[in-house]
């Protein structure tokens, strides 16, 4: 461990952030770095930064629909086009803050669980079945933690994690912030974010 | 030569075009492949698809502009941040156009030069007195090259490039579409464009 930190931002609705999610933690080993992971809610910061949903506009969501699979392919990453998609993933979200406090160990588990649930399942991962439902499979008490979720104090701390990703100008998922202060945006710029942890930076 | 192709499409003003501009015969060697070089209009193309320039969205505009610089230092390519930015890229499109046709040996050439001299050298090639210059530097003679660009021929021609990379789907610059049919955008999708080339590419 050399201490180096990254905070891994991501929604649970982003393709890119799944892809991003089964390779940041080899990355991160390979770099000796610990990853805090950071559900967040695109939805809530689209309405601050006037962003959309990718596949939403011509052309480039025709391009982003094609590019999701045959990305997944090329990272050797199990991928399905989800049938209902985007959807809301605020449930998924408050899960995985309740985890990082109560199951610690699990948390990263779980939200690769939600994540393949939704993106290799095709299980709709709005729906509090299926939420329960990866839950009780990872182990947890699914009736105790939804019902957690639907306390003002999950609500307070997501919504505090969302407003944080703003401040921090967080406009899309995944971002990852390498010690603090080195933002990098998308599955693709892994390998830069990879070749400046092993250099320690360069200057720009 | 294996007979491969890849039509390269850029805008002159495009920071990430740039980037690709100075990586894609390389990469197009390695796999024997053909690069041909289409300048575009972005302006034009987002009437149509809804986009705006990267550097007009909150927070993401921040980012571009740093990732500009760090992705250029990462790759190993000069740059600097042009003190106008956006700007109008029409007469050096032309241009290109005009010596793909009547100077084809040296039109890649003009292109990279044309884009140095607005990304390494700040010159703001939006004004004919620069595009002028870069002509003359690169043994064209610049008179007769811009009397070309006022004619008929060379707007219809240019017209026809950017409604064409419309037709094909074409966004953002740079785009790549390897052998009439698989595009790529972006400059950080040439590693997988290069992994594409080299496997044949794979299904997905």
């Amino acid at each position: 461990m050399t201490g180096r930190g990254i905070d891994f931002y991501f929604d649970f609705g982003s393709p890119y952030g799944y892809l991003a999610a089964e390779q940041i933690e080899a990355v991160a080993v390979r770099a000796g770095a610990e990853v805090v992971w950071r559900p967040i809610l695109l939805g809530a910061i689209f309405k601050t930064t006037g962003g959309a949903p990718l596949t939403d506009s011509p052309l480039k969501g025709e391009y982003a629909l094609r590019d999701f699979r045959r990305s997944a392919a090329f990272y050797g990453v199990p991928y399905r086009q989800p049938s209902r998609f985007p959807i809301g993933t605020v449930l998924a979200a408050r899960a995985i803050l309740w985890a990082r406090t109560h199951a610690a160990a699990r948390y990263k588990a779980l939200a690769l669980a939600f994540y393949r649930a939704y993106f290799r399942d095709d299980r709709d991962l709005s729906q509090s079945e299926v939420v329960a439902d990866v839950l009780r499979r990872e182990g947890l008490d699914a009736d105790a933690v939804l019902a957690a979720c639907a306390e003002e104090a999950l609500k307070a701390e997501l919504k505090a994690e969302v407003d944080q990703a703003i401040a921090r100008g967080v406009f899309g998922s995944p971002t990852f912030i390498v010690d603090g202060a080195e933002p990098f945006w998308g599955a693709d710029r892994l390998p830069m974010l990879e070749a400046w942890l092993a250099r320690g930076g360069w200057s720009y």
